[in-house]
């Protein structure tokens, strides 16, 4: 294997075992857990698994795999806030989206090639890529790994 | 840049972003919040940030930069939980420990090529490394990120 290979595979790895984490609280917490605060006032369980759903789905688009499959969680978990008197999806509803995005996010990423990661993500221009080429498709991973780990860290207090 | 240089760049980057919270934490909290629990009956931020030193400092002996610097954090921050009844020291010392290992921490990182991150860590014997290539140094900046990440995510909440 070459470095780089080593490089993507090393943190294609962590993303995954990251994703893994969350697909385990899924199976081991109540809806009653799910549906409690972290911490008192804090986010709930179920909002932060519809952020980190939305987060992954909005990945379908930035990576060019393709359009976002649940554009209706943007509203609630990405442009607001917990406790800002949105409606949320139902935790049933939301489970079963966080696992057909992840399932859509693991089929692309089985067909990327080393160098592909390397390639600008689309929300990049070619110009600004051409003298910034860490912004490219790996960087997406590597951010998206710490904002999940972060709001694990905080869904480990439900 | 090669790939594996912009990756090693991009991780490095990543690492030094998570590090640059934490010493904008330090900045920000009052003593009072630093010694209060990060949520009802969970880990205090004294104790998160003196498991975040300990874990940092086990850094410089896990990618050969040398010998731990504080030996003596193991014992309460890694080995021990909060409220076990260890005595912890001081949070001005802590502070000050972090400061001193991540100046050492990079110091070392400063100097180490990109071909360098892709040789083994110390914890890992030169066989076992020779069919496990992704148990190098790169690979214990990424894991370690994300274990920052995670209890930063707690320490927000202070």
């Amino acid at each position: 294997m070459t470095n780089s290979e080593i490089a993507v595979k090393t943190v294609l790895t962590a993303w995954q075992l990251q994703n893994a984490q969350v697909d385990k609280l899924i199976d081991k917490l109540t809806d009653e857990q799910w549906m409690s605060d972290t911490a008192p006032g804090r986010n709930s369980g179920i909002y932060l698994l519809g952020h980190l759903t939305a987060v992954n789905d909005g990945m379908i688009s930035i990576l060019g795999f393709g359009e976002k499959l649940h554009t209706e969680l943007e509203s609630v978990f990405l442009f607001s806030k917990d406790k800002s008197g949105q409606t949320m999806p139902s935790l049933a509803s939301l489970k079963k989206s966080w696992k057909e995005i992840n399932a859509t996010l693991n089929a692309h990423i089985e067909l990327m090639s080393t160098d592909d990661w390397f390639t600008r993500h689309t929300k990049v221009s070619e110009e600004v890529f051409a003298n910034e080429p860490h912004r490219n498709k790996l960087n997406i991973i590597i951010s998206r790994t710490h904002h999940q780990s972060y709001h694990l860290g905080q869904l480990a207090y439900l």
